[in-house]
């Protein structure tokens, strides 16, 4: 089920900025029946770059609205809201009067094995690495073209997600989560100033480990962490089993994180 | 007019990853009637680019064929090809079996005082810098996020153009218009490997000026340039008048370009 603007429609204009020039952002969030406990997170990122972008912003209550009827009486789904900056003549200009997009989506949730939860998820090291761009980094803007030629790195289905670094060699995130480690007995994650996207599933994780510190994160540190995991919004807390050659074992910064998505209300195997 | 995979469409499927991801490409074509003077120079940027994206290719001569479509008999028009990797599930991993999109659409030509080929064109030096991808230089890719914000810098119609440098104090571009400069009699234009499209236009001024070098080019030799101008496969040559504060009269290697594209048979106002 899909809404553009509002009306079930499974189209947009070919002159749209979002397909012209990734000229939008996007939010993936995790509905449960009516209920979607990060829906404020989301809102606030999806608010905060509208303004960076200089795009106004659309009402979040009624992309609530269009998230539920997208929903229906779905026991789960996935919502996907895309706002763009609209249908604009040729040219990188912003249109002097901007009315922008919104497409509201629903997706069934990808089934995760109950042994990633429990054993973790192997890494690719990727070779594509994120360039620094402050101007947009932390968003979830629709220039993703970095994901994508990372995400084409590695075919094995044995293989869940990459690692991907900056070009200084610090490790930032995966393909499509946010990044944990726990180094020293401290858990870190990467700062993400520079490039990447500040997950809502990081935020809430910074929000329940204080101790948390944000820092650059050297992929030498990352190897030698005693714990690593991903953070995503569809997916929950996974446990990295493997980075390449490099192991892992699911510690207890992990699994308090999983018993806190639990206790939001999100299933997860049983860890 | 407009075709979409061939069809006279004027809509693409909300799902197509153009869309999602920015994940394709696109070139601005000048036609004369039936002529386009730089097709194969816009064929051959957008094959090479399809490879580097891991993209099955588009066929030039279907392109050609749509192309023509779009532009029936109008004198003068631009066409924009737009080739994505099609509809997509969620997610950045390539389809398993990839059905690109076509969008072929034709627009007026934009219309360039005379002025601007007889005296220049006044460019804005951008406070937003191009971020080092050596994975994505050189393409006219799709994702075009900080041409969008470059172009929002300033709003002065007298202002035509803005002047793009990368993170290290090298001018690269302007915003959608590659850059030439001639520095102690020596015509010169920056080195695209780590970020800027390479333009169809500068590929044919290089040709034609086997002088010239390509290399990184700082802030400061571009401002004490004795000529600076612009190239466009739309607008042609344009000198430049000013950057800021710095003012710049059009020289001889300006003319013999302008007078260069001429010959190709586009129409630019008496320079």
């Amino acid at each position: 089920m899909m809404l553009v603007n509002g009306q079930p429609l499974d189209s947009v204009s070919a002159l749209d900025r979002g397909l012209a020039y990734g000229d939008g952002l996007f939010e993936t969030i995790r509905f449960l029946g009516n209920d979607a406990p990060l829906w404020g997170r989301h809102m606030h990122r999806l608010l905060t770059s509208c303004e960076r972008l200089h795009m106004p912003a659309p009402d979040p209550h009624l992309l609530r609205q269009e998230a539920q009827q997208a929903v229906g009486n779905q026991r789960e789904a996935v919502v996907r809201i895309t706002v763009t900056r609209g249908v604009g003549e040729r040219g990188y200009a912003l249109p002097s009067a901007t009315v922008t997009t919104r497409i509201v989506a629903a997706f069934p949730m990808p089934s995760v094995a109950s042994s990633i939860y429990r054993d973790g998820i192997r890494l690719h090291p990727c070779q594509t690495t994120l360039a620094d761009q402050p101007l947009l980094a932390g968003m979830k803007h629709l220039n993703r073209l970095e994901q994508v030629l990372a995400r084409a790195e590695w075919n094995d289905p044995a293989i869940g997600e990459g690692l991907l670094s900056d070009q200084h060699g610090h490790a930032i995130c995966a393909t499509a989560a946010n990044l944990f480690a726990v180094v020293d007995g401290v858990p870190v994650t990467p700062s993400l100033e520079r490039c990447g996207v500040a997950g809502v599933a990081r935020a809430e994780v910074l929000e329940a480990l204080p101790a948390c510190q944000i820092r650059d994160l050297s992929v030498a540190e990352c190897l030698g962490a005693s714990e690593l995991f991903l953070s995503s919004s569809i997916r929950g807390i996974l446990p990295v089993q493997a980075v390449g050659d490099t192991v892992y074992a699911p510690g207890p910064v992990t699994r308090a994180m999983q018993q806190h998505w639990r206790d939001l209300g999100f299933a997860m195997e049983q860890a």
